[in-house]
């Protein structure tokens, strides 16, 4: 047991960084045991090694100087967990050539730079882990390419994004979106400018990443269709209450007759979805496949701690293959096409503002038909003058109820802009 | 890649060992991907070699002949899908002892002779992993395992029984234990002699071998109090959804104060806990521990395919980490003591049927209050000369609650026996 030492480089010591060097450091033992190594943090890039750090590295660790952590022999092993495209990649890349395995936490140099970096690897012989870029400590990359190994996952569905499954939590309590987002950001669940987060760029990112793991093919952000959570207004939440569902960002990711089609939008989920009862900041994944049916996992998608937690996991993956080749090539190893957008089939709940006049029920009705489209549950509201139509429709591809909202917008009977938001049947 | 071949051995060839052994054919690839290796069955041990089989393996696989499958020098690795204590259980060690990785299915096995197991595959410095015999295809022991090794696991929460968690959701429907029983069973999801899973015998075994990976420390399956759902009223049903939970059959290890406690049995799950929303035959862990704060793993707890896509899991991580010293440490390293059991601390729901008379209740929170057990809601439904009382209690040592309870049993103005459940807070 704990024959050999490991060398742990890190790329960053801040809140990740100094959380990992603790956990390596009380943890011991527990990796003594199931590795048969000791990880022992040798060198931290910082950009100031006098600043005072939560857990207090070993003497002579912290380095401002890159090349000194790269040309380290000592090292084995690298984390990165310093966030940011540059000058994160040069030096993932740097070190990946150097033959140093990787661990990473970077979802946007994982979702962004991928292909590079993984081809990299593959030619230096080395790995590149990255469980802790996605939902922090759920260990979802892990189970994909491990234990699901020989599954043919087909479906991905995932609540990614924490802030923003906060943020609708607490407008299904009642209360605007408005009011939610200040409430997230008092609480420190949203940044100061949380665009990333509330447009479903963040969640984008981390679906790509799925998506490329389970189909093995690669991913791009700017493959993944994706709209955000700040148009949702009180209505909606109520809407989908009254149907038994609960708006959620749901990312997709769905591999249908040979072609990928991956995006994030405000989704209505059915109450029986695991999905539906995933509360405030937390994260959860479903991976649908042939022979598991359905598995879920979920748990703290984000946090300093649950990150080091993914990152430790990693690290010891890394040390437990090492030389075996296991993991060693890029995840990718086909092209897919992606899938013509408009031909993505779902269930979907549509809301209208129509004239409360004779023949616009029909109007309508007529012209979602007229589109191949049918109507499973219909709820009309009247109002003085107008009429609240809120719609669950059956399976139709999107093209066709995008091109019959169209219509219906373009009558002067139908107020503003209908709302469309696909169903999650449980 | 698939650079070398890797003869897998099969002990053991029905619904289970046939869909490896498809599995492995089919995903020859993603296989050979992963792991730089070609995994095939080159033998495998079945009674009737001349039987028809689900999936055909190549010739001279079927033997009948122990002795052929462990002295062929082309196995590398054998997964132990017969089931049953004998002889599976001498053939497992026969193997190990030969210097044979293993891969078990078998829940009854592992839990009964894990601690003879794992010191003989640690003494031939092989794996033995096991992850099939948990929950099937939800991968809870290499998460526990693998993604949490530096992480402290102190509570495990578990719906681990498919059968009884169908029987439990049939009854949430209405109807008593014996109608939804039958359903179960005329539908499969229960065997024609259901003891084993509706006396909390089957989750008992699983959550031994559950707490005795999370706690690095052997529980035996005589240390599991358990309690089965054959006492489950429709009434009790119906209390728990009044109060807005969901009765559940619950398995529970503890680690508090360095003490284990492991435990079964029918609980009140609040309706916003991950586990309340499980329905049907699916089975759901909770982890709880320092940095995760608490990762869920849900999915199909049982069935053949299921089950084989674990087995393959477990294949494929033998070949991955071989030769590493990655996991081949028993995963117990201490001893623990258990925690005397009536210390156990839980909030409790409590059912009482009462005379309708003055002071009845007075004198039943008075007990309560004797015992250092006092009571957080009480609902009274008042029936012609007596009364019922569903009590929900704060935080209690369940020998405090119990012994309570007897006090009041034994008065004459409560009627038959008080029902005690453990409350699962969200």
């Amino acid at each position: 047991m704990a024959s050999v030492d490991v060398g742990v480089g890190l790329l960053g010591y801040g809140t990740v960084g100094s959380a990992v060097s603790r956990m390596l450091a009380e943890s011991r033992d527990e990796i003594g045991r199931a590795t048969g190594h000791r990880l022992t943090v040798v060198r931290a890039l910082v950009r100031d090694p006098a600043k005072e750090r939560a857990f207090t590295p070993g003497a002579d660790v912290l380095t401002d100087d890159f090349a000194t952590l790269r040309d380290d022999p000592r090292i084995d092993v690298v984390a990165e967990v310093m966030g940011g495209l540059e000058p994160a990649g040069d030096y993932v890349r740097e070190l990946l050539r150097a033959g140093k395995p990787v661990v990473s936490a970077n979802k946007q140099l994982v979702a962004r730079e991928g292909a590079e970096l993984f081809a990299i690897a593959s030619e230096a012989g080395v790995q590149l882990r990255f469980e802790a870029s996605v939902c922090a400590a759920v260990p979802v990359v892990k189970v994909l390419r491990e234990s699901l190994v020989a599954e043919n996952v087909q479906r991905i569905l995932g609540i990614v994004n924490g802030t923003t499954n906060f943020v609708l939590s607490r407008m299904e309590r009642g209360g605007t979106y408005a009011e939610a987002l200040a409430e997230a950001q008092s609480l420190g669940f949203a940044e100061a400018d949380p665009t990333d987060d509330v447009s479903g760029a963040d969640a984008a990112a981390k679906i790509a990443i799925l998506a490329t793991v389970a189909f093995g093919s690669r991913v791009q952000l700017a493959d993944v269709q994706y709209r955000g959570i700040d148009t949702i207004e009180p209505a909606h939440v109520a809407a989908a209450a009254a149907f038994g569902m609960a708006v959620k960002l749901i990312a997709i990711a769905t591999l249908a007759d040979g072609a990928v089609d991956v995006r994030v939008q405000p989704a209505f989920v059915e109450r029986a979805h695991p999905l539906a009862g995933v509360e405030g900041s937390s994260n959860a994944v479903v991976l649908q496949g042939d022979a598991i049916r359905e598995v879920t996992l979920g748990g703290p998608g984000a946090g300093g701690i649950e990150t080091a937690s993914a990152v430790v996991a990693d690290l010891v993956s890394v040390v437990g293959t090492s030389g075996t080749g296991f993991l060693q090539n890029d995840a990718c190893w086909r092209e897919l096409p992606t899938l013509d957008p408009s031909l993505w089939t779902s269930r979907f709940y549509v809301h209208l503002d129509v004239a409360d006049r004779p023949g616009v029920l029909g109007h309508a009705a007529t012209t979602f038909a007229e589109h191949d489209v049918s109507i499973a549950r219909l709820v009309q509201h009247l109002e003085p003058g107008r009429a609240a139509l809120d719609l669950v429709l059956h399976d139709a591809m999107i093209g066709s109820v995008e091109a019959a909202l169209a219509k219906l917008g373009a009558s002067p009977e139908v107020f503003g802009r209908p709302f469309i938001a696909p169903v999650i049947a449980a």
